[in-house]
């Protein structure tokens, strides 16, 4: 007979990651850090948003950033380029996601003293980050309007576990078949809590209400 | 002690998956059908390309087309209506992909006798589906421009599996920040041997090319 190598089912999956959801909020607690999980398809702007609200923030609060992709550091650098925050590039080594495991070693390594905001730009996926609690305090998931607004007909979860909804790049609206209308009454559908705020990095549309919100949070927390 | 399931781990789930997708290229050629797989991020446009494609090609060979949602059967039904093509959805579930033992299920109820070109449009995502043979003779991504040029950077595994390489959008070239060149430079340095072309639906560009591509292929297989 070979060797049978045993792994446990999902269920239990579900399980450990919430004992270490339970650990990275006790990690946050020990420091007054806020924490905000990022997540949305590739190219919805996860990035240039967060460098323009980072840039906003940074000079109120204390940031840091951590970034996951399967093996690329181009988005830790690129927000450490543009705002000079403390930024650390983790590789999921090909994974859809992170789970609050990941998160937890992340944090081991990552000094979080004196951090008032911890912000993660979730890997571009509209499925799997839906499934794992990281630990963040909020979830934030951006829909971009080239993307459609049947979106949340067709990834339900991500949006029915999103506290904050951005639709990004509204500058672009004129050139795609996107009803806002339709795309708030999709979302508040699945998730009726849901604060859905329109923004563009481009033009700042909305970028003070963002930055306002999460300032807001931030002070909540301490 | 408690009961402990076993479930065989990644390398077995691979294998399995090969044998399926041995018997589904067996089933098409025992039906002399061409079969693409067409992946990409959530909101590249792959229902409009294909109802745009489908509707060019459906006067010349037999079409059948396979599309894959959480639980929606929104792009199934848009592309009936729009080509009056034999179209089929399947829900997977909540799963990330889809591999070649759900398409061998889906094809042993839609019966592909006579059909020259099955189409499967996969679930929207750059990660999950890239890792799965779903027994297509060709896999067909799609990098829509207002994604951005940097996600052969970010996805990599996507683009070293796929055989052609669509450029959706190139109408909204002067809205966002794509080079062209850059995009094409970062796909064939994954993959050499990509064929990668630029369209657009909505306004034609590129689609008699991709047209005579498909149709080329399809009379090859015959």
């Amino acid at each position: 007979m070979g060797e049978v190598r045993v792994i446990e089912v999902h269920e239990d999956v579900f399980a450990q990651n919430n004992h270490a959801a339970a650990d990275v909020r006790q990690m946050l607690a020990d420091n007054g850090t806020f924490f905000i999980n990022v997540m949305s398809a590739p190219g919805s702007g996860k990035t240039t948003l967060l460098t323009a609200l980072i840039s906003r923030l940074k000079d109120k609060v204390n940031i840091a950033e951590m970034d996951v992709d399967i093996e690329s550091s181009l988005d830790a650098q690129r927000v450490a380029d543009a705002t000079g925050v403390k930024s650390l590039q983790i590789h999921n080594g090909g994974l859809c996601h992170i789970d609050a495991d990941m998160t937890k070693r992340a944090l081991q390594d990552f000094d979080i003293e004196g951090v008032d905001l911890l912000i993660l730009e979730n890997i571009g996926n509209l499925v799997c980050p839906a499934e794992f609690d990281t630990g963040a305090h909020k979830n934030v998931m951006l829909l971009s309007v080239p993307e459609g607004d049947d979106k949340p007909l067709k990834y339900p979860l991500m949006f029915t576990v999103s506290d904050i909804v951005l639709i990004t790049k509204t500058d672009t609206m004129g050139f795609f078949n996107f009803d806002p209308d339709k795309a708030k009454e999709r979302i508040l559908k699945l998730n009726p809590n849901a604060v859905i705020l329109p923004v563009s990095a481009k033009t700042g549309e909305g970028m003070e209400e963002l930055e306002s919100l999460i300032l807001d949070a931030v002070q909540k927390n301490k």
